[in-house]
């Protein structure tokens, strides 16, 4: 975790005090159920919530000194519960097992970070939903390998946006639920030393959803499902980031991150401001994507299980979860303040002498009669005027002045081509499609 | 694509000739919606259709050595077809651009690629339901660690990865959908020259849904979800594989790979009989998984577009699909005609001295009042005795004559605790919620 | 391996051909280096050299027949083999494990594919060289962030990439190194039925050095090296091609890769020139990079061996080396034709009206002895100016009629940072630490 | 950063005070450089190096707090320093530019880190020689795919182990080389406002050398290099790792990592000794293999820099060096104290009926005339009885039962055969080779 890419709330999940809380929880509730099922006393399980009714502070340092004998997590963590509640927490996790703790409080920390990821992306498509709106008739010109192609909206842009993060959110409540379930099965999943009711029980306080098989621990496909998923988000959160760096470069300036009054761009060249918001979004992307495969490598444990994902878990979890969490919120930041420049967007559809609409030509001129192979053989010795002149030459100009052309389609039909609403007649639908 | 790795019906898909087929069926149904719209003829439609009817072979050379000159493959194909099928032809491809063809065509493949994989899911799904039953009951001994823990069975194993590879059943349906768009939206998307409707027609006709907001291309984030879903499966093809592996092992030898007659282990060793399959699994899981990050380094495309993603969909778009299909089908073999030997199973699971049943007793102790502290180090300083025997010394017997432990638990309350059925109690319960 | 992404030279070498033949060779040169030990006949050796001298064709058909049959690839090449030579050829392979020849024959692959990857850099530094001396003044605007900096040539770029391959080259020597050991050592590595001595001539014939210690596989730390030398490689490529393709865009238009007559850039629109080779680089970037990790993957065996590397290194092996040799033949072709346009470099240094400048009046301020923070500020406010006005403004003004600056320092003084060759008295320097 | 996978040492190399003092160190070495060079007074020199020698405390609160209005982090320490020295300290950073001090600063920080990984080696390689002499003539079973093959030496495993990581010492080495460059080079890496000579003595003091040719930043092929290497380090740790926990497994019980008294293996299961630390390495090796592809993606930045590489070494250059710094001590730890059983590998050894002599038996058979092929086929009959009735059954009893075989071996020369010392002739001769 590097502090300067993590977010309060996301971070507190993964903090020692939160993961004690939560297994408190999951050990008292399975005593509570324990209790019903006349298992241990209910004496017991009232013992735990009374104490935890005082509100107690979890203290860290003490429960590490204890695992710095027993090199035993849970099992120090128990000691120490038992030393607070007294007698009556020798009842506690009777017939579990430490996975049975950890596993599922892992699930309830991974539910609440996707929870956190889930609120960013909603705060995300609204702000793409209003940047869309207002910019819904921006004419910018689109680019295909980085070459002018033809118009589009800069609202288009943003729709594209909304609706790929849109596909992330739904992508993440899928592996929210893949990962919210509950172990509480015992030392090899067979619930030998403990009822299966148990489980429900503690689930279906927890919010979780019960492990239909586990073995000792809760299979780790589910896992690799999940931070599978935060890969995906990333790669969309660099494809708009790179989007923004290109907008933003000198020669386009079409957009630009909001520099506030005070930032410094470059310690020696006082002029620049540089997308480094974006650019930094575009390193975080590459790291959510790098815990990617750690993830599913973490899938084939040995046997019931092996300890070999625990160390992973212990970087991903917390990195995957804040990193993008402070990603996602870094983008709904620049989105939501990004600069953009429609007369600049103007000034650059312009530029190429009209070579957008060469297409247009194209098909007039096939609609009148011309073949395929020639109309494109027409336009091209036009349009590849143009573009070499650097744009300072006009498509329209040469195309009435080459007699080929003229002979095929009249003067007035050809300039009738060069018409940039013509390109805009179905953003509606498009919006509609993304947006309804 | 490595050819010993290939099976045929999915290395079909990504032929030349079934990719042109798809093309021109884009192309087709594309023309019949335009003549609909009345933009073409509706001749033209008729002429390609009728020449399809025919069902002309597809000549592959000869639309390479078109490309060879325009360097454009969709101009080569539109070239090729228009040579076959006369003047009507020049209608074709009427205000689309080449990733109209290609996209579409790539979501059709993916999308049939993803039905045999679900087949092939199916039928192991189908296999590892059968072996369960057959073993529900058939104990064997539970490792975590490598170590003996307690008792399960060995249709409890079968049960998992049944309960996994279900649960790969719906990921992989999910990441169908996510593909299975049609995108027939002109240059930029905008659908400048072409009306949304022919689009609407094509995706009906090829069994996919509308891509709300295309930007020439499909975005490719619904594509790294695939493969990313793709890397989740290997995963869980290597872990039932490494369990395999481990099963095998000399000193373990609970079940082997089908080894048929005339079969050579080792061009030295001939006594020796190999989990080859099951190791060759794993590299190919390793393969699966090598493709999930380019493909989510294509997410990122610049712009409407970059062609950046196409080289790498060559590579991963085939070798992905026929790779895990061979592995599914592999997989599916192996655990047909496993041999499982429930005799060594009862062998291993005795050879600890009762070590097995230790945190029965331990639990005994604790609700017979002996602290959980006591209780853990009585039961600790007998099993660890047994442990070091190397399982010639039994836990019963070293705990009937520790006077600290019968003090607390009468011989015959210590006896009761060394019972196997003990623990198989839930396995109904668990097969219940697995394949109910 | 992608047909249209492979050379003839590279993929001769994973053809079946080529690995029955140094099969042939290690069996032929173990078994003359057993004659000449005293273990086997003379005559065996005599007989394997005598037939190989006909040049035999060999049938990799009937091999495959033998292998379907005894599911052991080397047992049915040396059955094929013992066919066509006689009697003596049950001398071959005496003490010897398949490991040994196939191991060693991928050591002798994988050295050959360094060769035509050394030959390709070779090649490619060769051209980068030729670049940067053509192009050592061309002056060109540095960028940082995208956004203009300051100036540097285009040479200066050409030098970083000769100086980037160059280190890539070190790098693949070493990885060769690695790579190319021989290990002729038996079952389990021991040499307990065949003389080390066999080995160190087999090594001595194949160009290799000797395995130090082999566990019947060569280590695979050594593979993993070296594809992820390819790796960095391939990221280099990555590196020079995103390059290009920025040069090419449509508002910055520096440099083009060249484009053929008759090419055709886009079915829609004539006027597209794009950058697809280099779009097309990225991609290929992406597969070998994403053979990195089941490389590293492969290193892990159990035991003495698995074979879970084999499948692995059957894709890998082909498609790294194809893929990366086929990367650096059109690199070297894209900078070889690569179009370079002076003048527009020229005219797109000239457009941000002087700011490229302004670090040098900064420090003339501060040398003036204004406060680093009083001399930032006052740059930064024309600056910034300019930069609003996109370039119409040019900052020498400005400069010259702001009065703070001018106390401080005198128009002439100011008109003297405005000097491009003051940027480029170093180039001689870095030319010659980069090309000595 | 995970704290309990960290030691100081290394944590320290990435302390912000760490950070803070070596950029002083850069500067303050420039300022004497351009002092030197007459650029500057010697007295802004003098000033900086007067105040270091007060060792002052750096305020790493206090730099943060300026950073968080400049929003520019060597801004941000200039200025503080700036507060410190006084008025003379307007002269430091001269021509620089910011990542000058950075790039030159992360040098300095992954060689110190490499020292440390290079000593950790150094001790790591020291264990494993003393344990390969300590058991250079302890037989053990060989095993290839989990299956016993031939004897080997538990000094023999030691012995590749102690190959590999002094291979993987020479790689470390190379790549610190590689990254440990400074680069005081300016804005655009032109040295159009610095001279090169301060540079090299700023390289020449913080025993670097200068880089080539850089582009305000080193080029980052460098650095994927050094993470590269890291990988392939954390794979062979993986090895080894594997090796432990599979000699750990109870059926095999050849090794077992030390277990101090008082350490709980299990909080259910008081018998289980886990082999958690080689499990726990193995989680880690993945983590640091998962940082070579974000090391990758970071070589292709924009033109002459982009900053989106800065956020990926936040992560990496503290996580992978400490990881594997923690994880290579925690493997020599392993190693040291790592409890061999030498009966327990006789008793392994002996288990499978002397089917570990098969292929010498085989070896002889032929050597006596008999076609490989039927050799193998004798061998094999007898050996499948053996492996089916797990050992019970001696391949020697058998062999000297089968006439087709005593026909042409009689039985003392296939008693010969059982020898297990024939094996380890030539131990010697490997560990010359690997400790010579």
């Amino acid at each position: 975790m590097v502090p300067r890419y993590a977010r309060a709330d996301m971070t507190a999940i993964w903090s020692p005090e939160s993961k004690y809380a939560i297994w408190f929880e999951i050990e008292a509730h399975a005593t509570q159920a324990l209790a019903d099922l006349g298992v241990v006393p209910q004496s017991a399980a009232k013992a735990l919530w009374d104490w935890w009714a005082t509100k107690p502070t979890i203290d860290v340092a003490a429960i590490d000194a204890i695992e710095a004998v027993t090199k035993h997590d849970v099992i120090a963590f128990l000691t120490w519960v038992a030393e607070q509640v007294g007698d009556e927490a020798r009842f506690m996790h009777q017939g579990m097992t430490s996975s049975d703790v950890l596993d599922t409080c892992l699930a309830v920390q991974l539910a609440r970070a996707a929870d956190i990821l889930l609120a960013d992306l909603d705060t995300l498509l609204e702000t793409l939903k209003r940047r869309a709106e207002e910019h819904k008739y921006t004419p910018t010109i689109g680019r295909s390998h980085g070459i002018h192609a033809e118009p589009v909206t800069f609202g288009l842009k943003m729709a594209e946006a909304y609706a790929e993060f849109a596909r992330n959110r739904d992508r993440l409540t899928a592996a929210r639920a893949d990962v919210a379930t509950c172990a509480i099965s015992g030392a090899v999943g067979t619930f030998a030393n403990i009822d299966p009711r148990v489980e429900a029980h503690v689930a279906d306080k927890l919010g979780l959803t019960v492990e239909p098989v586990s073995t000792q621990v809760i299979p780790r496909d589910r896992h690799a499902m999940f931070f599978a998923t935060l890969g995906v988000v990333a790669s969309s959160i660099e494809r708009l980031s790179v989007e923004v760096r290109h907008l933003q470069r000198t020669e386009v300036l079409e957009a630009e991150e909001y520099f506030s009054p005070g930032q410094k761009g470059s310690s020696a060249m006082p002029h620049k401001r540089n997308p480094v918001l974006t650019e930094n979004l575009t390193g975080l992307a590459r790291m959510v994507r790098g815990y990617v495969t750690p993830a599913l490598e973490n899938v084939a444990l040995w046997h019931e299980r092996d300890i070999s994902h625990s160390s992973v878990e212990r970087y991903i979890g917390p990195d995957a979860t804040i990193t993008l969490d402070f990603a996602l919120a870094r983008l709904n930041g620049v989105m939501d303040k990004l600069v953009v420049y429609p007369a600049r967007m103007q000034k650059n559809l312009d530029r190429m002498g009209g070579l957008v609409h060469s297409q247009r030509v194209l098909l007039a001129l096939t609609q009148a009669g011309v073949s395929r192979e020639d109309a494109y053989r027409l336009v091209q010795r036009n349009a590849m005027k143009v573009w070499e002149s650097d744009g300072e030459l006009s498509l329209l100009d040469l195309l009435k002045a080459d007699d080929e052309v003229t002979a095929a389609l009249p003067a007035e039909e050809i300039e009738a081509r060069f018409d940039l609403d013509y390109h805009f007649k179905h953003v509606d639908t498009i919006f509609d499609r993304v947006f309804a």
